[in-house]
């Protein structure tokens, strides 16, 4: 029996609510259970300095938790001066997901920049980020369709973001923050609506694990996926 | 004819939602009009140097806005590496104004945050900050009475907070994002339920202005201040 | 009986000495009492960002303490690495202040920096600036003028302040450093040499105020402006 | 034919030579083809702040590249003033693979630090970094033991990494970095001589990959590991 | 014929003004020609880490200079978050400078730091913080020495500084910013009033420079350190 | 006898292995004794703001110590987020050392960055990256020169530096790190191959020094920059 006294292969409950921020080119407030993140997306004409003239486009992504997002209450980045490793880390990992999902050629040379700020955290906010984050930059595609900027979607399949652990040598899907304390093994996974891979990210916590057990948790996180890609389809 | 169309002295919709985040030991999120602003209150069992060993007890403020609550995305000031003068200054605002409403004594040795992170920004977001504060601030002195930690409130009082202006030489109260950017003089007006004045931040924006017109300023904010109080005291 | 045995209405005595320092474009030291500010005042021909190509001109300001400034010495801010709070607040105030005054189009497509460094401080330090701050901003307009590079002042009013507040229920005027610590409401007040009001900041320290005691300090204040007013116009 | 004209399992020669630093507790340069990584190991009496007084060890790593480590001159971090989200991100991977070899109760209430610092990179400098990390913790490890510090060695197996990508729908071992830049899929695995798995990350460069995919880029992985085994060993 | 029009051993003239900063421990104003830096003496009961529980002293300075020192508006470095690696240099100069006249064991566990701020630049400021600096530390000695804080003054001797130059192949003493702008080789020398060496800096600015050029360089500076310890000296 | 062993004026032994950085445009590691310098030469086609369309050269160095070249180990200056006063001081010495040896006009509007990264410290590391860059400097100019970007050498003479000092008032050559921290008087000289100087640094350690002694510690450098200069040679 798994912590959260869920199945071995059941997703939380998730809620979605969109364009709750109404300036955004594209939002939506996801909740995995307890995990709330805020996701917007932003249209900007202009791209990074190494795409400049190249006519392609960019995606890219920012990360944050509210102070009060947590157990215990984190200190503010924007106080203490810099970004942390954790987070660097996670806004990079959302970027470079979403940007699977993204022709560039399409998107044309401007830039959509994708903001997941967790509002409340129980485990899973970056996948949560993806997922929702997901949504948020389509709704920005759309926007840019439906005003004639670009003439054809530039989005080329959904992407979704889960996590998987191994606990009591048992793999279990989408882990909530008490699980993932107590984990063998933590790993998260970035796939298509196609089951197709994008990212992988698999840590011995407390022990090494087996190739054999890394299988087992890419079929959850398949099955896990499959499951979410409905949810973001339902909500256009 | 304001731009709003409200009444000179009409306040916008408020909307407030309590304990929207599980953990803080008190939150709300307040609403007033398309500006809204996410508070939490934290109870930490430490005070700053100034005060230890005082017996005393302490409340500030750290304010933030997210970078898509306002209409063009605004840079990410733990990505900036710094918290702005605007920032710093609304803060320090926030926890002055609170603070006149909290017996030291009665608080004990110990000190509540209020993180106010507006989700979405349209004007106001400073005085919504301040109303919203105030509800958990007090959720979290709640808290602590209920869990016998102090023998009596150390809430003294109801503190509110609303913008006034003159706009085409008329006063206006509660001014939203347009009123705001055509203002010949913008005020805020922190004050208690009995109406006495806590804070008073008077700024000719495009003239000079006179004693009458801070008077005539002054009584829209009694006004408008006693009609938050109501508000405030309904949560209870 | 206040605690600088000055009456409630006097000012402290106020020495200026002008064009202290040869390069800058104007300059004057302002003692009031033991507050000690050097203002100067550089032209410079550009413009934020903002205002490029707009053919406006600007003013700005920044602030700063020498060290040993205060009682006690401060840390140096250029090693801290960054400005404080108070610091900030205090360089936007001066800068709004001082902007009052200029008719931006006179001015023409450049920028007028106010610097105002602390080099002994006994409150009322950011009054002081702006008083001091008026008359560099004045002598480097007068250098335009005199240069033929605008062709009619583009300084439309006198700007001087003073700060007030309320010790033991009675309104006091130009607090200083020993007095400023045991106040119970604190008032900096901004005017025009018309007695117009160009900014306002009152804070309750100890308890809250009236609207009454409001309208007093602003007379305390109308009166310490007209006579620092005189000394302002007695340098030119 | 790949791009080195490697065969698609061949390692690229690897050269290890240790005790290059006198002062350190540990030390080994890692060749892996052009790519040469200093890695030293510090022991240091003291813990991070949440193991004091727990008898548990600590081992964490820091990674860093000489500016002309890369074929163009990159920027100094030290004078940036801050390191990068990449740097961070294999700093905390380095860190976390070296402590899935580490027993923390042998080792006692200290902490070793294992500095990565790339003086020439051509591809796989995180990879190198671990596996001749390994190679300085052990090390220090020894001197413990050898000193009497310690009575039985901490370590616990060896640690070792490499990278793997899919290169015109091929698996390929060990990319330098010409082959990285032109990669459809990169993968980093780190694992045990036993052959387990401590931490996989795949990311999908240029397009998503399959289940099938990443068990053949992981059996790759297996194969140069073993090898890389081997080579640890002989230095001992 | 030097540009400054002075003989080429002459000293600008030297101003002193003391107690200029009452709250200061010490303090002076000092103008060498155009050149005025404000020095400032604190005594804090605390010394660096390196010290504690030695029982020795230490001095340490901190040297600025306002924006406006200069002929062209300087940016402040509170404002950029940090200061330049010149700034570094003189203070680091000036600290080392001064403890050659302090006894470390006389002064006993406390610091004194000495705050050299440019109000004015026109060449020279390092040397004028240094010998301006020496008066204030030595009035800080017997603020301590009046007040039986220590019982023997701690000061061994005077320390004052002077630069020099080789200009059209002349030795030239006591160089202006416009002399110091077109000159051949630069030097600073530090000295007791037993004409006995504590720092030499020379550069070759244009090209190098020879042995007897230093000699002759050296010569120069102690006629003119002479007249600054008398200078020194007739200020108590 | 000094500490080292080593007669009065006897250098260490200098070792220096070119070309170890492929990519770099220049390069060496040079040994004096245990202190370690690893130097490379970066040819960058811009100059800095003051020197843009001047048609002059410029160069420039940055210094830094890795964590553990140290007997104990350092912090990480990228992590710290700032560069010492130290290491400033050390990269500013450095570039202008160099720069004194090169013809801005046959440089042509390029630049030349010098890294001196210390792989070990043992004394000495300013002086060594100063020799061992200059080495990397030549080189760099000489692949300008073959790829016939510049038509003549822009390297007028050598320059090559070292440390002296005065041990119980013996003047040594080269001092090490048990010696450097022994010393009285510490002096570093930067000459070129016509034992003309370009920057003499010298400081009392522990008491102040004589002319004579200055002189006497002059003639120690000249003879071991005489033999540097010939190691320098021999590497062309």
């Amino acid at each position: 029996m798994r912590l959260s006294k869920r199945k071995s292969n059941e997703l939380r409950t998730i809620k979605i609510e969109t364009n709750v921020i109404e300036n955004a080119d594209g939002s939506c407030l996801i909740k995995a259970g307890n995990t709330h993140v805020l996701c917007t997306a932003s249209i900007e004409e202009n791209v990074p300095p190494f795409l400049r003239k190249s006519g392609l486009g960019w995606v890219t992504s920012e990360y944050g938790m509210l102070p009060r997002s947590t157990h215990s209450r984190m200190r503010r980045e924007a106080k203490l001066g810099k970004q942390s490793g954790r987070t660097l880390e996670i806004q990079r990992l959302i970027g470079r997901s979403l940007r699977a999902c993204v022709d560039q050629v399409l998107l044309g040379e401007r830039q959509i920049i994708i903001d997941c700020d967790v509002l409340q955290a129980d485990g899973g906010t970056r996948c949560a980020s993806i997922t929702g984050g997901w949504i948020a930059l389509k709704q920005a595609v759309d926007v840019l369709l439906t005003n004639q900027l670009i003439k054809k979607s530039a989005i080329t399949c959904n992407i979704a973001a889960i996590s998987c652990g191994i606990y009591e040598n048992q793999p279990i899907l989408d882990l909530d923050y008490s699980e993932d304390s107590n984990i063998e093994t933590d790993a998260n996974f970035v796939m298509t609506n196609h089951s197709e891979i994008v990212e992988v990210q698999a840590s011995a916590e407390k022990k090494p694990f087996t190739k054999l057990q890394l299988d087992e948790l890419l079929s959850l996180a398949e099955k896990g996926i499959k499951e979410l890609v409905e949810i973001q389809n339902s909500q256009f």
